[in-house]
């Protein structure tokens, strides 16, 4: 069983208007409202693999039951913890004319966050009996000690199970050098992180590659210096770079994909959490994986809706996925 | 007592953020979120004024609890009919630039269309007993009979209650000759309706106006004559014209007024309706019924919230408007 924690869920909202104009009145022409936040779409993938799911996280107010009901009847077991006051809406506007703007709200602080926190953790630790993989996907809510995701992957460690870490900033420095962690930072968020530009001893490309290549691996590199088993750095259309203590991976998809990027990197997650919950990693497992992540990311951008993924397409583009090593071995 | 009736109430939503860029993902600074739609914004303005106010309409969901809390907070009391699945919500999208951007839901359709508006219309009869005025204001949920206007306007009348009504299209239409209603279209509204641009036989305007309010004057004079009371048509910063059988009048306000447009109409109407439970109007009161209009309007424009208006600066400007007859007598 595999464990998704969505410390800060969301109402997902999704306008269609003609086009979008700033300063205007839009009347709605189509509304569409499902339960989101990046944890929920890797739960969704998950089990469209075909693995079984337990979602948690932080969740309450009017909209708790409705989520669980949702969860339950797309077939996944859910035991949120009640520390919220409501859950948070985003607000994504389609416009006929291809455009998508997005507001994402903060969301709400639990009354009690130190109770909150530790009964998410109290949460999974209790559920890691039977699990073989944990899952710590999107933002916290506002006030929520930054620790949250390290303290998970401590201790889902010290229970022996592997984590995926999909969360930005301090919080994902933070787990890096909590336990037994494949970070999947995006490249934006994984520069953001500052990490210095200077390359790690002993290591060097033995590639040609471009120079943004170059500054996702030095980034990924020092970050993975931190402790983390791997880090994997999604890069939109250019694929995922994976990087470990014994080398470094670049995956390239076949072809680009034109669609709903959304839950792409939700849909990478799932696919690593898969792996890592069917024993792997070994040094060599990588390219694998990485073909995996890189199918199943791209044919969830085929689909409308963040959380889905397209199987067929998964299964006949993951042949076609080229992986390179970047360092020598 | 006024009734005010808001068929399609709304949660409002208002997102702060630095900025809107289509295409982008903005996260958002600051939320509010309160109960609006335009019929509960006269109540308000209503209640600001000292009125004694009940707000009904059609509600529902998990929501409508907490719509009637809300109002019973602020001091108006409530009786909307529980017959929608849920209550819609409009996001208003404020940027740091100055801009603000709106997305309106359409709302949810009542389960049984026809029940709903029969209750309504019950529960607006039985108010009538106490009441010296009714508004029907806002939009109507999807597949609402299109004359819910005009049968609460002609159950009104058969009470000897004055309406107001502020709906587009084509229920505003049918409102005109069901009863004793002033229509409070805006400018825009007005002219959408395309009633014909010739003008009414044995009137003419004696003044010097400008040819856009000509074309405002004919398309009211045209709607009054399918049987209004009176149509007074809100012209934003150029003030509000009123027409009746018996003349014309153009109310200017004292100065222009930036800030927030959404309840200046909402807040006029209050003005009418306030008039109307007073006991007018005759021939004589227009005049000084659009200086409270045009006057309490500007004060709402200085709020930064739907439904709240600045009573020191409503009074003092209000000597300040000056109006027109813009017909002989």
């Amino acid at each position: 069983m595999i464990i998704t924690v969505t410390p800060n869920p969301a109402v997902d909202v999704t306008y269609t208007v003609p086009a979008l104009h700033p300063g205007q009145v839009h009347r709605v022409t189509a509304v569409a409202r499902r339960f989101g936040g990046k944890g929920l779409n890797v739960a969704r993938v998950l089990h469209a693999l075909g693995n079984q799911v337990i979602a948690t996280g932080l969740a309450g107010g009017s909209a708790a039951d409705r989520l669980a009901a949702d969860l339950h009847t797309a077939g996944i077991g859910s035991c949120f913890i009640p520390a919220l006051p409501d859950i948070r809406t985003t607000v994504t506007v389609h416009g006929d004319d291809g455009t998508t703007t997005s507001f994402w709200e903060p969301g709400f602080a639990p009354d009690e966050v130190a109770a909150a926190v530790d009964a998410l953790t109290d949460r999974v630790s209790s559920l890691l009996v039977d699990a073989t993989a944990v899952v710590v996907s999107g933002s916290l809510p506002p006030r929520v000690d930054r620790d949250l995701p390290a303290r998970l992957v401590a201790t889902a460690s010290r229970a022996g199970v592997p984590a995926v870490v999909d969360v930005e900033g301090e919080p994902l420095i933070r787990a890096a050098s909590a336990g037994r962690a494949v970070l999947m930072p995006n490249r934006d968020e994984l520069l953001r992180l500052a990490l210095g530009d200077a390359a790690p001893a002993g290591r060097s490309i033995h590639t040609v590659v471009s120079e943004p290549i170059v500054r996702v691996w030095l980034a990924a590199t020092a970050l993975c210096g931190r402790g983390a088993v791997a880090v994997v750095t999604t890069l939109g259309a250019d694929g995922m770079l994976a990087c470990t203590r014994d080398g470094a991976w670049l995956a390239r998809p076949p072809m680009t994909v034109s669609g709903n990027a959304t839950g792409a990197g939700d849909a990478a997650a799932a696919a690593v959490a898969a792996a890592l919950a069917a024993g792997g990693p070994g040094p060599d497992d990588w390219p694998s994986i990485l073909c995996d992540a890189v199918a199943l990311s791209a044919s969830a951008v085929t689909r409308p809706v963040a959380g889905e993924v397209d199987l067929h397409l998964y299964r006949s583009w993951r042949e076609l996925v080229t992986v390179e090593a970047l360092e020598g071995r």
